[in-house]
């Protein structure tokens, strides 16, 4: 049942954003000997992998006088040294020692967050420390199914995480922002189904079209000729991952069965939504296919595509921002294809009330 | 009698500008076949001609997730899709049809206001629907008088409405801004008369200035020399349009009766001031001349030096905002030149507090 | 002892500034016959010199509309015109005349600001007028001694005065930040004594060190090579007056004293911080050096040395306020070489309290 907001809420200066997920912070090939600035849910953290190898986030702000370590210097020892004053650090965030006294002061030591590494992401956990469970990361992603072939990157968004959200859970856009790459008719036309798994913080959208128009993209990667079957599914885990499974095959209404079965192109669309501030957002993304594996030209245009994908939304979205921040909210009306998106910010929203309370 | 302002006035969140008013919205050759989009008084509208050549303004907010419509297409039917997810909507606002059901659902029609075309201008009204009027558009800009020939444009200055009003309606500024242009010592040196008429929200102000140097602008326009008699008579239409009515003549005092009557050069200034925000203004001009009416060459040395003479301005009371901004409100003295301006101060306060009551 | 805060702090819109202080508000060689403007403590001011050659303060707003003073005309007579309707002023503010009537309207004249020329600099007096006396300008700065000879300038830093009081009164950053230039690891190891002057709102703290290393600055500016005695004795002045005493000297430990006496070099570092805003700082400097006095190259590479020195404090300080924005206030831990910069805090809150109160 649904709790009246807390008062805590609403008098807790820190930006309304859940805390205890995961969140992508980084690319993995982004993390290498040099320390990473990050700023994740409105906190400025550092990303540094030990010689050990294994990946550390720290708060980037000295326990001093807030100097960012990220500015100063990792030894080979991995020790870090603040580029400030000096006090330093080893990869726990224990202060070693500080200038001008023997003694290190009470609170010097940098708070670490708990981090994971999987698939081509580093993945951080802001909040309590004991609830961060890295199995909690879902294998919804595909990145432990070698029969996809990833291909990843990372932009930064002019709008908040939430007018992302809904922009990824109605893809009835594609047949307007992207109507000259995936977009097609059908999509908008074409009504969803939705179920949620409130345990998992889970929102299920599909999207199932039969006999449809092949849309340019898809027409050059596949091979595929309208018309063909194609189906959009959907998990958003609240707050921040998005998984799309698509599949595009010939259409089963022109097969001839006696040519052997239909060839269905796989893919996987993974992104991660990480607020660095509550109008600016990280936008991580992982696309997957059951083709192709071993083409690098492939790879790159795929890389391309996506990044063109995301700077029609990027327009979109940062309208909207901009919008909002002068004008101030207005009402909204929904239709039957925004269910998933209204499911997600209500569960959203019960999920910020959770950890206030 | 001034009542104290009432609390509604206090607790509404929208900018303080009067509402129920004509304001120029475009110039009408901005409006063709594609949508304008613009903000005015802090509410982004877009304005289209439909087929049958009517003008249209419309919220320029989709009511699914508000996204701009002048960012989506209008088709030759006049019907309007939104560029996200394909609302679709008529010229009146009226919702057409949404994507993935069949039914329109309740609210879905955009917000549509009152226009009007007067004069090089279109002209919108943001207030109640009811009290539009256009026949109350007032006939002082001389746009139905076919002696004038006007010339007109639009630009947006970087301070508030207030600060501009202030600028136009103390043209002893003129001797100093613009000393170089149309200013002359008299002009600071002679006192105004002035009026006003409450029931029009009309203040006037009259500057009558004999045997006077004849500025430089003048010299080139009319082809006079000093001494000249001039005059200038201000109707200032509270909250937005300013008309001046410049005459310039040979001076009487040196004119010799048996060559005949002086010839009057009659100019009219026509500024309408549509606040964009409250620190941003839209400054639309069209000045009327009642000589050399078939010269091109004057049309394009009228609009260029209206061009500078507004950079001058600009300058002025954007630094004035800066200054606003930063250091708060400071206290003022005023001078006999300010009647009209303060006139207008107060009866903008009465009219602002008449529509918040 | 601490009083609480008394209750018009908290109310009073103006930024938290001393304001019954002397500040440097600009150098002498930028007063000439032209009107200088700034802004001193969120307060734009005039600097001028009359023909007389008196160095004069006035408000920059005119007190008809608050147009700035400095962007109209300053007359051979020393009258001030305004450039938006000229009003005009002498050179102590009294206001001589207004446009458009004969008498001049009551509270017209210009604040005027006590000023005073020590040293390179004009300073300036934003409080009670009263209470400016120039000889409480501190003697400490050595501009009054003449075996110094002193290079001047000026920049503005985009972070709070505060800021950079922590950073000039914690010199263990040199050994960090300025490590390739006067910075040397002994720096930050070596303790320092601290002691304050409460009558004189005075901080004193002094860091002596023995056969350390001669950091490149030095040894190229003196010849000197390592090992060197060298001392740093600060003298801070809140809320804004900070000199520093250097002195290096071949080591004692290697000296032979048969040679003769060792050769001090003496330095003195005087900067000047006068808040332009709460998150905007001048910074003037005066280095001072009893060594190659008639050596124009020296000077100059003293002028760029400071310069480069400032850059580098100015980076981490404008990184430091754009944290201190961005994510808030957060705790710090302190070491005994912030002693004195603590000092100079509950000095600076004490004095602020005083002034409120
Ligand atoms: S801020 Fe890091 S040592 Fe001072
Ligand atoms: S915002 Fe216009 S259709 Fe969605
Ligand atoms: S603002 Fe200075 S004379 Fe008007």
């Amino acid at each position: 049942m649904v709790q009246p907001t807390a008062t805590r809420a609403s008098t807790d200066p820190r930006p309304p954003f859940v805390r205890n997920a995961w969140y992508i912070a980084a690319l993995r090939s982004e993390c290498g000997e040099r320390m990473l600035a990050r700023s994740v849910l409105g906190v400025s953290v550092t990303l540094l992998r030990t010689r050990s190898g294994r990946m550390v986030a720290l708060r980037d702000r000295c326990t001093h006088r807030g100097y960012p370590l990220s500015e100063g210097t990792l030894g080979p020892d991995d020790v870090i040294t603040c580029g400030y004053h000096g006090f330093r650090f080893d990869a726990e965030g224990a202060c070693l020692s500080v200038p001008g006294q023997s003694g290190v002061p009470g609170g010097s030591d940098l708070r670490s967050f708990p981090t994971a590494e999987n698939g081509p992401f580093v993945w951080i956990w802001m909040g309590d420390p004991a609830l961060a469970d890295p199995a909690e990361i879902p294998a919804e992603t595909g990145f432990g199914d070698p029969s996809f072939r990833f291909v990843s990157g990372h932009v930064v968004i002019d709008a908040g995480h939430t007018l992302i959200a809904d922009n990824v859970l109605d893809l009835s856009h594609e047949s307007f922002i992207h109507a000259t790459k995936i977009g097609s008719r059908e999509v908008a036309e074409t009504g969803i189904t939705s179920e949620s798994d409130e345990k998992r913080w889970l929102v299920r959208a599909s999207r199932v079209m039969r006999d449809v128009e092949c849309p340019p993209t898809y027409r050059e990667r596949t091979g595929l000729r309208s018309p063909i079957d194609r189906e959009q599914h959907i998990s958003f885990f609240v707050p921040s991952l998005y998984v799309l499974d698509v599949m595009v095959v010939a259409a089963e209404s022109q097969h001839d069965p006696a040519t052997g079965p239909r060839r269905p192109y796989l893919g996987k669309v993974v992104y991660g939504l990480t607020p660095q501030s509550e109008k600016r957002t990280h936008y991580f993304f992982a696309i997957g296919r059951d083709y192709a594996q071993d083409d690098p030209q492939m790879d790159a245009a795929v890389h391309e595509g996506q990044l063109c994908l995301i700077d029609e939304d990027a327009y979109a979205v940062a309208v909207l921002q901009r919008l909002a921040d002068e004008e101030g909210p207005m009402p909204e009306v929904s239709t039957r294809l925004d269910t998933a998106a209204l499911i997600a910010r209500r569960m959203l929203a019960r999920r910020l009330r959770a950890e206030t309370r």
